[in-house]
Order: C-alpha cells, then sequence, then structure tokens
C-alpha cells in the first residue's frame, strides 16, 4: 500500500467549491483504497487530503485521468496553494481493508 | 464526523514495537470509522496516524478505554515525541462509509 497526507489552502471564501470539484474528480480511479477530503477545523481556508492506494504507481498513473485532470484544471482558480504533503507506508489498522 | 491527523515519533529503532502496541490497541473502539497507521516514508522514528470518528465525542470517550489505557501505557517507553496534529471535519470522498 502507499499512502498520502498532503494539505491545500483555498482562496479565501472557496473552499466547499473547491471540495466540490475535487469530490466530483476523485470517485472513480483504479487503484485507489480511499480517497478522504476534509476540512481543518482550525483553518477556514485549509483541507486535507488522505489518500490510500494500493500501489505507488497507482497514484501517480491516476494523476493522467481525465477526471482527474479536469478536476485540476478547474480548481485551479480556487486554490491559493499547498501546505504539508507526506508519504506513507500503511501498516493497518481498523476500518482498512487490504 | 471528526477526524484527525497526528504524527508520532518513535524512539530509534523502536518504530515497529509501538506500531504493533498501538495496532493492539485500537481494534475495538465505539464510535471509530477508522484508524489507521502509518509509516512515514522519509523518516525511520515517522508514524502517522489519521482517525475517523462519528463524533469528536466517541474519539474522547476512547481514551478511556482499558485496551487503549494499556496501549498508552506500554507504548510510552517506545515514544520519542509527538509531533504535527490536525483536527478535521471529513466531508466525503471515495473509500469512506457514512
Amino acid at each position: 500500500m502507499y499512502g498520502l497526507i498532503g494539505q491545500m489552502k483555498a482562496k479565501s471564501g472557496s473552499r466547499d467549491e473547491l471540495i466540490e470539484i475535487l469530490l466530483a474528480g476523485t470517485q472513480n480511479m483504479p487503484g485507489c483504497i480511499q480517497y478522504v477530503i476534509s476540512k481543518d477545523v482550525d483553518d477556514e481556508n485549509g483541507i486535507w487530503i488522505t489518500e490510500i492506494w494500493e500501489t505507488k504507481n497507482d497514484h501517480e498513473n491516476s494523476l493522467q485521468l481525465p477526471e482527474v485532470q479536469s478536476a485540476i484544471a478547474k480548481g485551479r482558480e480556487f486554490i491559493a496553494g499547498f501546505g504539508a504533503r507526506h508519504e506513507l507506508d500503511p501498516v493497518g489498522g481498523f476500518g482498512l481493508s487490504d
């Protein structure tokens, strides 16, 4: 498995729109086990994306999918920037199918 | 829903032991939707815990469970410290039951 934690900052007032675009573009990605989008409770423009993939290649390939490319293109105007990014090796836990 | 991203640092060489203890103590927590433990790919002592709960109260109550208290007690000697901690409001995504 391969995991990612990534922080994204929406432009002020644009978080909900950006989340809608991200959700719509990430529902059907081969090798994706989980792709969860969350609001940061302490930052009104903060978004966290937590991803679990079967392999790192599956993640890389996803960036070329038409739906994902479209979401990136549509979302760009609402993104102020990116923050923390951590690559993970998920080892297990409750609620994670393997 | 309520989410948490937390970073933990194991003492040098103790990451696998600490992960085993954490995994064993977190399998049966009321209101827990997901509790995934991951190794940080870029930090040989780094651990990330990504949690999703039905409510914030469920998370707080979990800290009093005997299995969790036992894991905290057993794990303490292997923990060097804690890093980032972010409270989240998960809004959706692929692979997340609601």
